[in-house]
């Protein structure tokens, strides 16, 4: 049996120590070795690089003080880079514990004009579940840095817009950038939504066709999933709209409109998800009702040949007694059973059988229970 | 098979590509070639022309400062269109990508004193489905521009309005024109709600003739349609009620109590789905219960059948026992089946058989069942 | 068939033409011919009169300035006499549209010192149906101007209570007046109430006696009727929260305990509707508990029966075969059922078979199945 | 059969007349002849009376103007002393109405600086319902007025503690007393809960030992308690809510934290009442999971029975044909059921018959249909 | 039978006495002796010692005024102790009821600038239950006062890192010392969740291996516990968030973000529980899905067994009929039963009867009743 949804869900949370120091940072045994890149990019500059060192990253950093940078960690295995981290971007304890505990509601945190940022990223795996990684996002005056603990992610569309050059995200402040990041991790929930709903209409199918007993299972398992996704985009709307209510200082007013935008895709998914909560619903009863109307067809089949061999079988076991005809005294006894002698006896009883049976028979089609 | 709500609800949101550029202007490949609309009037006069192309638009437009004009735009299929309107109308990219985006909740806008407003129209189709169909609108000092992705709506009852220069319309402010389109819109609900309605009188009337193992999936389409509408009009509700809450300038105080009305109007329609609602739960309720019944009609025929006949054929296969009245030394052994030697025998047995068949219809009688 | 509860509640709202200018009084073809009433009244004196004709009303109306008047206009038919009220008590064109239009929740406007509110008034009809008539009134300085669609209305008690002089009525405000007549209606509201509180035991009782097939759905239209007059209700308590909330100007600080009396009434209308709500749930689940109990007494009817006969039928059938008990040497064969030529098999198979039956019986009385 | 809760719930409210004066006092045909009381005290003083009229109490109260006074009115039937009250009271109309009208939700109502309280006091009944008594309180500067339609009460324990003088209640202000009223009243339907508790299990043991057909009527009607009583400490919270955010005019800071005090207790008593609400709801689930098991088991008792007896009877009714060894000729023809005249043809059989039997048995026995 | 767990969440409450003084202190019988902890420390020092008395206690933390102390008092059975506590830290007597009563929602209550915080410690008992026991704690300028009925409780790992003077906790204030104490309490419910999971997929495992009736009930009992911690966790978030919403005066600002972080966690572990609830109810529906999928099992067993053997037995009684081939007057009646004496007559009706078996179970085949 594989893992069931619910232990997937619980694993990372229950996967902490109790009564550590706050803000310990507790890293997993299963993390990878951090790997480093940053992209820089100013107007005409554009420059993509995966670092050896965190010195290197940082001497390339420092160097070009009026781009903008993109800096990227992958991978929290040396604690050592993440304290240095910290240090150098002034990271709070908790905050970095929040990002390598690795599960998180998605959430914003404000500390000045810096903001902290905590998105999850969701696809639909083969297994048919939500899987979702965490991405933890610091902006400051110059630079974005993202960490999250998987090699891959869903970012690279933005990386190649920032390549390429188009539109004005090169131009743009790094909040702009902070922003295009957040649009390209809920832009991805799309997709997995659309597959989950192709999977519903697939279970759908199945509940028609043939209702197996593991179909119930499997209708149940997609409700939690969908209970899932749903608890993971309404703390992302939630967070979006506060981060709409921050004022000048961190979100300037011209791009407020572009986080404005990234709400109403939250709020279209959550409209989807309702959606798919209610079509998993009617699944629920729709499998709960083939189950019934196919007892009631077991019972059908059952009650039709009883009904009409019991009668039948009354018959036959009547003509079946031994009532004798001839007296003791040798005399013939012309009331008991005279129908065994009559010449035609069989044949008429025979035809009395079909008579009964026809009636049964046109009785169940009125009945509607043939069809 | 038609393909299931779920899946036209969702389509729409579905087909956006991921990490595309905010504001990037995805033209649908089945999008309509433009056709342009113009309505002016002022007091007395009144125009209404479509338009070979935008120049000759515009040209009209500008020509009559001192009127107010109704731009109307159906299809959008022209890019470099969409990106002159921008241009001339000031509409921001990310409006003009929920603009041809298609899909998107009912909601309001203010930029300035200018409003973008989003509205959707429904219908109730043949196949007993909601359609909802988007209408964009930007209101300006002067004008109305209204962007839809059909050639077909539901204004034309405001454009013979208009023409016929019946009521103050002519008179009143581009912000009463925007006003009045809201108003014909929401109307349409009604009449689609109504189609509804009698759609779930339909199944409820089959229910009681006719209850079809299709049914239950029928009732709940019903239901997910109602659901659909509801996530629609709620939002309407709260756009029309974020533009009560707006201030003078951009909602004049006189016009206020029109706004007002089309709220009312909302919330009627909130209070006839939420009866919709209860209406399709007890219809499941009812089908539930009938399939409880047929099955419970079943089995009384069963054990009506089985009780009377059960016993009947324990009595006629005693007396084909073959118990022997003589004895090997050829004595007559009157303990061995006596019954079958008497004269009477055979004629007391069917009377008492008789008895016992007319004992238990009386009974199943007392107990109902005959009904 | 009567029409459903869901044809009644939405027929009203659904006889509007779309697209029609706002305020346009669409006068139903069924509306009676106005009936002018008025109710004159100040210290000593009292005066109630029925007029032939709007102007001889308004000029009684006009001549004593002093006292406080009621008028009441019962009948939508005559548009010529709407517009003339609309004009001599500055009546906006959407509110009277919503006076005619007859159906409309619970609500109140201010529109400086004049109120106008919507009152409905609801019987238990003959039909186990909640029938809710609106009545619309607007407050002036000296008056208080009621209209209603019927002849007939729930208000004569407090017309008596005027013509008695009892209590302070006659020395109040209009604003008073206004109160008295929300106070009548809203007290109205008990009797059905009770009525429906009856009707609801009587298909409880009828559940535990007769519980036939009609039953679940007259239920299931009560639960529609509760759910129908809750929420006509709810808006009625907000109305009068409403009304609370508004100032000195609206509402003199002595009378806001009256308001608050009523309002309390509201809240406990709730309660009651609240409490029907539960009693509906319950009568649901008894009833399909019922059916499930009935099914079960059915099933065990069978098996009791089938349990008891089918090993007798088993036995005699035994000693009904035709093993030979002569060889074809003519030889007695000992072993091939010596008991049918025993002198007491037959008696001893017959008290055998009543030793079975009288074991099962015992067996199926300590299951607990006889009861 | 009893009066159904609803009948008990809704009694009070209806058995008022519509469109009665405000204020109108309505005494019940019921009432009790009042009985006076009064308890004064002060630091030493203490006097506990029961007075023959009310000029004797109020020449007793104006007497001692130092002294708290706690005057204890029980039993409404002496209108004319209801209106004294009024007068050197300084009641509302309005108010005394709701005192006698005996049915109201909990509630507070502030005049200056004096407070009206209306409280419930609830007993769980021999009947298995809660009971609910009204208990209204007005406070003024150095008096607790109560009143209440019964002569018994739950403030026994409080009186006792006046007299003993424990605490120091006879220092403190008469805001303090009214606290304390409120306090036991409160105190007392820990007990009630715990009776409903305590039924709750009872039903919840017989459901397991005899799931009788009453019992799911039972099981409702719990239900039904369980939410009055919810219906009725909801207002209660409120009620003590809005005492605390009064403002030190009305309860003073040092009193604040005793009105904190029975805040926690009501919130308490919701947290149990919501509680008891999983209990019932999760008794219905059981009360059908054993009807439906029971069902099962009648189904599986028949089926057992049918399955092993309806084969050996076919084979038995096999063996009862009559296929004749002899033909029309005289020969013996051998392939007509030669198993009658094999020597061991009987014992064979009834070999065969019980590997059936044992067959049978073992396979239900795999299943784990004997359990 | 054990207790049920509503007995347990119950028992505390009911426990005290109606109308007893407020603050008076109901000592429970089983209360242990109180043990005197305090643990006092100061960058380098550190002391941690149990006291035999309460004197030897004040007196050593009197002694070390610049020092942090954590007083930890465990049992309450010594009613001089508690009021000798409430003396020296002006606690008020209803906070202390509080204490003793342990039976309070987890709640914040503020005093000048000293914080009373009740906190509940859960575990997950070996009967699956949720056991929580209360812990209280008072703060002052340089301590922290903790009161719990237990000698055993959860803090030693904090303990611990005071000892091993691990990160600031040494040097912070005593504000820090609280959110430690909190912020190990709230870790606790982690482990407890996580073996209630565990639980839950047991039961899940059991549901599909081996359906008994007592599961249900284990699942109900479950789904119970779920609402009880969640009943916890609730006022627990609040809590935390009353102290977020504290100024400066009670919460430093530096220190707020440690309480931000445990709010996170309480706001986990509401996910964590309401993701139980979902798998809870889905369990639920399992249960009743397999039930009825078994029944369904049964029918058609006795389906198949009925609908094959009852034809064949209808057709072996037709030929045990005793038709008379011989006339009275001695001819061949030829068509009484000929195939009685047909030479084939038995093989072909054996080989029919073959055939109608194969027909049978073949339709069952098609059917899909045979999986």
């Amino acid at each position: 049996m594989t893992p069931s949804p619910t232990k997937q869900f619980t694993k990372n949370i229950l996967e902490r120590k109790v009564g550590q120091k706050p803000g310990f940072l507790n890293v997993h045994e299963h993390s990878l070795p951090p790997r480093l890149f940053m992209v820089s990019f100013d107007g005409d500059l554009y420059e993509s690089r995966e670092f050896e060192n965190y010195d290197s990253l940082m001497a390339a950093f420092v160097s070009q003080p009026q781009a903008r940078h993109w800096i990227d960690v992958r991978g929290y295995q040396n604690l050592e880079l993440m304290e240095r981290l910290m240090l150098d971007f002034q990271i709070h304890a908790l905050q970095m514990e929040d990002v390598i505990n690795d599960y998180q509601r998605p959430k914003v945190e404000e500390d000045g004009n810096r903001l902290f940022i905590i998105s999850r990223m969701v696809t639909f795996t083969e297994e048919h579940e939500i899987d979702d990684d965490q991405i933890s996002l610091f902006t400051g005056p110059n630079y974005v840095l993202t960490l999250q603990s998987d090699y891959e992610d869903c970012l690279n569309p933005l990386r190649e817009r920032i390549r390429a050059g188009k539109g004005s995200i090169r131009k743009k402040s790094s909040i702009y950038l902070a922003y295009a990041i957040l649009d390209v991790v809920l832009d991805h929930y799309f997709p997995a939504m659309a597959q989950l709903g192709e999977y519903a209409e697939e279970l759908e199918d199945c509940l028609f066709e043939n209702p197996s007993k593991k179909l119930l299972s499997q209708i149940l398992d997609l409700k939690r999933e969908v209970v899932k996704i749903r608890r993971i985009i309404w703390p992302e709307r939630d967070k979006i709209n506060e981060i709409l209510r921050m004022d000048e200082a961190q979100i300037p007013h011209d791009l407020r409109i572009y986080f404005k935008d990234i709400y109403d895709h939250a709020v279209q998914l959550i409209d989807l998800v309702d959606n798919y909560r209610e079509t998993t619903s009617s699944l629920t009863d729709l499998y709960l009702s083939n189950v019934s109307n196919r007892m009631n067809e077991v019972m059908k089949v059952l009650t039709i040949i009883s009904t009409i061999f019991i009668p039948l079988s009354f018959i036959v076991g009547l003509y079946g007694m031994n009532f004798s005809r001839e007296q003791p005294d040798g005399e013939i006894n012309p009331l008991n059973m005279p129908e065994l002698y009559h010449p035609y006896g069989y044949v008429t009883l025979l035809g009395f059988m079909g008579l009964v049976v026809v009636g049964m028979v046109y009785y169940f089609y009125r009945k509607g229970w043939l069809n």
